[in-house]
């Protein structure tokens, strides 16, 4: 764990490496995910039931025709969630929804004093295909937060693809997937799921997106197969920043810092405080926090790599020092928590005050839990359903209109060398 | 050319290869890229210099002193400039600045019944670096379309770098930056400028995000610096798709394919025609209007390679053919064009009737001229405001609205493994 002190002479230098650390390893897989793809874009679905047997160690019986999930095994799996669960998920799919209806974005059209008519349209993307991991890393809550946007957006259809390593399936992955709307599931993963997404096989047409989160595998599969389809950005380890003062409550300050850690040992937790007491009391507290987790193992690796505590003299001279974190997710816990949060311009998502820990903003607040890591809050947004629409811009001159704006066209298309250009509004114009 | 007629019946896998036919050679020059990357990583400003003298064929007075250029050399240039030009970027930047005006979002912040307050807030980049082409693809048309809206979403800083080949600088480019109010301009381009705006020099601060055209080694290294700072699509040859009845005039249908055409010998221009006798006369058409344009060796290959004349029935039938394709830009000059672009989903931009020639939108008509090729209409959008702006999500709940959410976040903490994200929030209940 890193302690820093803007009143320290070195403090510029060490913040500049905390900025600089690379959480990251990055794997090279990339050769072995240009093969899986080759191989299930001209080998179909054989290709993709040979991939799955070999990679979720599936038997000589796994074949297409179970590629995709039954609706009775749906059935079957939400029947066979805890109640609690459900209804957990239940009351997060609807506040998910909430939230993201009032970011569908409006249509506009306005004719001007010329006669030129101008705007832009939103349409829905035809189909989108959800990528979710496996294993232990299968969250239902990334189901919903991923699928209710592109419901929201109007997608049409909505496919979910998910291993089911030695044939295991969440069945909350499958009960999330159900209140999003999504019927359309197959039990397959890795690099073979998404170029099945993306180039479509016997079984499965491609789709126009990918979206989801997914391992280096996954992830340089996404990559690749940009272009000809459209992807989300790919997420790198999960990130808070909580900025608190003297009245904040340090036990609830490690568990939010712990919460954070508790993700992945590429995780990152960063407590910046104008207080030497929370910064001692928080850091004693992460300690006995530590004691009692389950994934302490995990926490404890990520805090003591890529935690840090950073001492300033004023909030004031925070706001930078965020800015420059550019974190996923930003705690305030400081008094005037809007003021300084109104200040602040680079973050994903913004927690404010004692009572929002980040945890509520995963499940059930409302807005996206997938936001931008490593920085990129700096030059991009957290899922939404614009990701899932596109805008079309709409032109129309009439003869008066092009009489207007033709001659600047056709002075414009002559400097640039594009007589071809000219021309075509010329010869409108017969001249 | 190619001839298609969907009474034929050959006609689906003719479609299918019309629509899979690859129009960029992908030059490889990632390694070279890659080198120029870290050269200028660790070189800063001599790297950068020593670059530029020897790519663009600079002397050895080319300095880190004359990286900028000065506000004395862009007010030569703009005096320099025809007046004609100058008044049409003129109109151009007001009618673009107009358009995407109407583009800026709006903030959002409500509380439920919970006492959950959610919402977002949207803020401009804090720094936009905008690539211009150098020597003949130096369009200031493009200098305006990239940095006009990044001034309406307020980014405070843009700065602009284009290489000056043999010291040439195109002065309406200058012209069109002064209109933009950009006023940070360096004299560099290629890999090494793209590297400069990623990661900075002595002289270049680092942008967060990079736009603009390129030629291979450009968009080699926007694709090796994203992430380290975020950036636009990668453009591919542009693209036309008419549709258009009987009714049209075949020398302006003719036109609007060769000021396509005449871009790039990759681009490509489609009419899809109901008539019999427009596809003849257009053909014919081209044909007498390639014998007197200047690009006509530039249009003619384009046109040869990849034009095509699509033959319906009705229009009914291409609605499904469009979606396909999903074209750069889309005129409609049939009857009740607008009826017909509403049931279009896949499209750049659209441009109605038959007074309005895709030229107008490429420089006055207000929209954006940065638009998805390849097909990438199908999952993406055109330039604009949006893409010089990010999204903050913001929540807060007061200690009701944490009891009320709280069982249901602590439910779904649990049930995937998290229990760091569970007690965060239990803590606070004295769960």
């Amino acid at each position: 764990m890193i302690r820093l002190d803007s009143r320290d002479s070195g403090f510029a230098e060490g913040f500049r490496r905390l900025l600089s650390v690379k959480r990251e390893i990055a794997e090279d897989v990339d050769e072995t995910v240009r093969g899986i793809i080759a191989g299930v874009v001209s080998g179909g679905d054989a290709a993709l039931v040979d991939y799955t047997r070999r990679f979720d160690r599936l038997g000589e019986d796994f074949s297409p025709a179970r590629l995709r999930v039954t609706p009775d095994e749906v059935e079957a799996a939400v029947a066979a969630c805890p109640a609690e669960a459900r209804a957990a998920l239940a009351l997060a799919a609807e506040r998910i929804e909430t939230y993201h209806r009032a970011q569908v974005p409006g249509d506009h059209l306005a004719t001007d004093d010329l006669g030129v008519t101008a705007g832009w349209r939103w349409t829905a993307l035809e189909s989108v295909g959800l990528y979710v991991p496996g294993g232990t890393a299968s969250y239902p809550s990334s189901v919903l937060m991923n699928a209710v946007p592109a419901r929201v957006a109007g997608v049409p259809r909505i496919v979910m693809v998910v291993p089911t390593p030695e044939g295991q399936l969440n069945p909350l992955v499958l009960a999330a997937a159900k209140l999003a709307g999504i019927d359309e599931i197959y039990r397959v993963g890795g690099a073979q799921a998404v170029a099945a997404l993306a180039y479509g096989t016997e079984t499965i047409a491609p789709v126009a997106k990918i979206v989801g989160p997914g391992n280096a595998y996954v992830a340089a599969a996404k990559r690749r197969v940009f272009g000809q389809v459209g992807i989300d950005m790919i997420a790198g380890p999960s990130e808070v920043l909580i900025l608190a003062d003297g009245a904040a409550n340090p036990d609830w300050i490690a568990a939010d810092l712990l919460a954070q850690a508790e993700h992945d040992t590429a995780a990152q937790a960063i407590l910046i405080t104008d207080s030497d007491a929370l910064a001692r009391s928080a850091e004693e507290a992460v300690e006995r926090a530590l004691t009692t987790l389950p994934r302490a193992e995990i926490a404890r690796a990520s805090w003591r790599d890529y935690g840090a505590i950073i001492r300033v003299e004023s909030f004031e001279q925070a706001i930078p020092l965020v800015d420059q974190l550019a974190p996923e997710h930003l705690e305030i816990e400081t008094e005037e928590a809007e003021a300084l949060a109104a200040r602040i311009r680079n973050a994903g998502a913004i927690f404010l005050g004692a009572h929002t820990p980040e945890a509520i903003g995963d499940y059930v607040g409302g807005p996206n839990h997938v936001l931008p890591t490593a920085r990129s809050a700096r030059f991009s947004s957290g899922l939404g359903v614009l990701d899932f629409m596109k805008r079309t811009s709409i032109l129309r001159c009439d003869p008066a209109a092009l009489r207007a704006l033709g001659p600047a066209a056709i002075a414009l298309g002559r400097s640039e060398g594009l007589d071809g250009h000219a021309r075509s509004v010329a010869i409108r114009l017969n001249l």
